[in-house]
């Protein structure tokens, strides 16, 4: 268990909605205290004192009040309108049982470049809190006027010199700028009153724009937050490790699933931390990731896909001895079906040496866990959903199903799982390809974004180091509006094969429904590409897709949909191209459009 | 009629869907011809023959073949395999019927920095596609490695000297970089082959991204595109005005809709430009703007509002002789009400000593005629949804009601109709608030966004010189999800008074449900503001707020909900206070969300 030696925080400015909903949410999902954004605290229809009792009744301390604006460095009378707009703060903070501003460096027009008087304001309003029991945090904003690092910061603190003056780190303003983290080591850790953390991609952007739209959580962006965190961690900062995330789509999205993701991000941030150094920041009860020796099977509800499953090969292989669930296999590729009207993937079966410890970190990062009336190994369902099952490499699972495989063919060349592509909910992407890569120890591949018929799509995958674990999770760049004739929330399995285009003869001659593509596609490919004729032909024939990187070759083929969003792919890596063919994803995507409009 | 003389075409790019989408749309909305993106035909089912046999079916012509890139400066072995490419486009393209192809400069890092070698290459590539009766557009990328303006590509294209070569000038290339437009007026009309338009937002971003995802039909963003439309006339250019808009909500948006937007905006830019001298571009049919002379009345539909509006002051008129419509007024403010069960704006009658005129105007642009069954004077829809009726200043219109106005009261202090707050959908907002700016002949005024409770609101006004007609209009900047307690698209009248505090008094008095504001909110205007303690003691008395720009103050106050989205305010504006009190939103929001749940 944790102590209450890490305090985990989070800013109420990173969850929608008002008061109410934002410290429940923080409660829910196990926040230690929050950090009262002023307008928060505006718009709401309690008093601070009754603001005061909800924390506590929900077990939330308020450890930061912010944010104060434009103290610093003016002339005399705009000075002392400040200090008298700080004293009515102070008076809302005491109500509050608040005991640290924040005060952001100014970007007034009022203020000057002058450090000394910087200082010697600070000191004085320092001074005024220091009487009420308060402790100001000063933070230089990426965007200050003057004073924009903390290096800068921390001279003016310095020099002011006051035991209730201290610094605000956050990580946003420190790495947006590119800032380096050596700095942060020669600041005494009881000097940096408060810290706060944010992710961000990396984005070519103005700052101040970039910090307001597009923080994330920690782990979901790209900056380097674990070396950050170990810098001020050896400090001897003692503080909470708050979240502070100004991000568009949290603002507009259920607070509770937010809370969660943000606590989630919290503690793989904490592991990486610790694996780097500070023994503080481990996590207690979240067992190392075990290695995966790939995909056991991939549970497919369906209402009943015999046809389409018999029609790519696949053998049935029998029924679970006392679960309605049904095995069939081809090579290397196990599907376990389960009835159910919607055709989607209900679990994804990841082989692993313990399975007991491999659940115990899911739940640990927040996922529930799935009742063993459904699965005999310890299962947890993840953020979007769909199940983890862990089970053993040995196949143990399979003794379940009776008969035992008497002999296994491989009618159509598939010989394993090659990925499962999934489709992200728009509001948690980052968040579940976080949960998906710490649960099951994978890598993040690059991330691309391409232009489909119905708008742009954003893929992102991850695998583990083996590659036997491959995850393509895609979302919609924006959330998608009324007219979305685009089928919503796709997923498919991806099978390997030797030669896909064997295959596809294969699975054709069975009479599986194979996605036709159009001609103008290989006419597109022949201007690209200089293939030879005869391999262009038989791509042509059989509407086998092709891709290149700079490794391999990638050929690969759709089926038709199967239910509302459901389809199969069968790839062939050729000298080890890393990709998934997403560049051929608009084509499948007109195709299956197309199918639809012929077929409705 | 407009004659063939200008051509307006649209790019495919700028639609969302498949090419039968798009080609029906852009004919649906009066282009006379497309530029096929490459993408699209690539993804279709149809032939290039049959594409452009649906085009002529639908009274389309293929303009452009586009983009081919990454052509010129390469070493020889390259050269000779983007030759071999492009002759498999100018298959294409004859099947097409398609006889100018788009060449964007080189982002490759195969390509040199030599403007002779360039020149060389396309003046080849021209010379072969000559051969096929295609010509060569040759188009600077903002971001091409080594041309990016129009100057240096034309250097290119004069030096290289082919019949068949020219220029493609796109205003998003031109402007975003902030190139004069000087350049164009040494370029001689015949050598500009194809003119692609689009505007933008002032975005300080990656020019690439910029370009990608927030390009804006003409009038949506901040582009002087009439100037640089001017410039381009003046060179004798004679060729379409094309559309090319990359933008990640229209790729998601209904075509049909998209394109006629994207119509409106090039008639609209049409018209500003022969302003600006080039009488070829003028739009005939349509009529100048005529001066308004304010609300005639705001239409209300309600089941029964009359308890609601006697509440505020206001006195029941009489009867529509013919139709069921009631007239209620206080000093100028006129409502008139329509019984619907969903209460809502239906219309603003707008004043105008010519509404045949201004009706016409709208409808030239695009606007739907309603129906004179409901209006007695001319009408049309805007396109969201809301009337606008033109009626004249004189109040003809009102003689329909019977019995006319007795003996008007001023029980409540309204003394007229200050603005009218809609809510545009998200898809249409930047064109929705062109289409008013456009029909009523307003000016856009500052777009402001503020953080609410449920996410962040965009918020942009717009007003007639006399500041008579002004019209705020708010989205959400990002499309809502699911988790969305915000009220959905909320409209209100917001009325002037010459005491709001007095008027906030006699309203409750009568026993008008006002919005409470709670004190946190006074508390912090308190230490935002030095107000003399008696005016802050009736603001907060009266739940009346308070605003201040460089001009003067603004005091105003709400009502509770009138139905699901529908609310009224009162303001005072004071010494010429120019805005709309949009800091105050979200505390209107957060009370207005507090009063529902306390009620539900």
């Amino acid at each position: 268990m944790d102590g209450p030696e890490v305090r985990m925080d989070i800013a109420t400015v990173c969850l929608s909605g008002t008061l109410d909903d934002k410290l429940a949410a923080a409660s829910g999902a196990g926040f230690h205290g929050v950090e009262i954004f002023e307008n928060d605290l505006v718009v709401s229809p309690w008093t601070p004192r009754e603001i005061r009792r909800r924390c506590a009744d929900l077990g939330l301390s308020i450890d930061l009040y912010q944010p104060f604006r434009d103290l610093e460095a003016v002339p005399p009378d705009v000075f002392a309108a400040n200090l008298r707009r700080a004293g009515r703060k102070f008076d809302v903070m005491e109500q509050l049982g608040a005991d640290t501003m924040l005060v952001c460096s100014s970007v007034s027009p009022d203020a000057v470049d002058d450090d000394d008087l910087a200082a010697e304001q600070l000191h004085e309003l320092a001074s005024r809190a220091a009487g009420r029991g308060i402790r100001i945090a000063y933070e230089a904003l990426a965007w200050g006027r003057f004073v924009n690092t903390y290096e800068h910061s921390w001279r003016i603190v310095r020099k002011a010199g006051h035991p209730s003056l201290g610094l605000c780190l956050d990580s946003f303003h420190v790495l947006s700028r590119g800032s380096g983290i050596t700095g942060i080591k020669v600041i005494p850790g009881a000097k940096i009153f408060f810290l706060q953390l944010a992710d961000a991609p990396r984005l070519r952007m103005d700052v101040l724009q970039w910090s307001r739209h597009h923080r994330l959580f920690p782990g979901q962006g790209a900056f380097d937050l674990s070396a950050f965190l170990g810098a001020v961690a050896a400090t001897g900062y003692a503080g909470p490790l708050s979240l502070e995330v100004f991000n568009d789509v949290f603002r507009q999205s259920d607070p509770v699933h937010t809370a969660v993701d943000a606590m989630r991000s919290l503690l793989v941030l904490r592991e990486a931390t610790a694996r780097r150094g500070p023994e503080r920041m481990r996590v207690a009860g979240l067992p190392v990731v075990p290695p995966s020796d790939g995909y056991a099977f991939v549970e497919l509800t369906a209402p009943d896909p015999a046809e389409v499953l018999a029609a790519l090969g696949f053998v049935y292989i029998g029924q679970h001895e006392s679960r309605p669930a049904h095995l069939w296999q081809q090579g290397d590729a196990r599907i376990v079906v389960r009835s159910d009207a919607d055709v989607r993937i209900g679990a994804l079966g990841v082989a692993t040496p313990d399975p007991h410890a491999a659940a115990r970190r899911a739940k640990r990062l927040l996922a529930p866990a799935l009742s063993d009336l459904d699965y005999d190994d310890p299962a947890v369902r993840a953020p979007d959903g769909v199940g983890i099952v862990f089970c053993r490499p040995e196949g143990d699972w399979m003794a379940d199903f009776t008969p035992p495989d008497p002999a296994l063919v491989t009618t159509c060349g598939i010989t394993g799982i090659d990925h499962v592509s999934l489709t992200a909910p728009f509001d948690d992407f980052d968040q579940i390809a976080l949960f998906y890569r710490a649960a099951l120890g994978l890598e993040a591949e690059p991330e691309t974004e391409f232009a489909a018929p119905f708008g742009l799509i954003r893929s992102r995958s991850s695998a583990d180091a083996g590659r036997r674990i491959r995850i393509a999770l895609n979302v919609a760049a924006l959330r998608r509006g009324d007219w979305a004739p685009a089928v919503r929330e796709p997923q498919h399995i991806a099978f390997t094969s030797d030669d896909v285009v064997a295959s596809a003869k294969a699975m054709r001659e069975l009479g599986a429904r194979l996605l036709d593509i159009p001609g103008n596609y290989y006419d597109d490919l022949a201007a690209r590409f200089d293939l030879p004729a005869g391999r262009l032909a038989s791509l042509r024939e059989y509407s086998v897709l092709y891709d290149r990187d700079e490794h391999g070759e990638f050929l690969h083929f759709y089926t038709h949909m199967v239910g509302s969003r459901m389809f199969f792919e069968v790839v062939q890596r050729i000298d080890g191209y890393a990709g998934y063919g997403v560049a051929n994803s608009p084509v499948r995507m007109a195709a299956h459009r197309q199918f639809r409009l012929s077929h409705e």
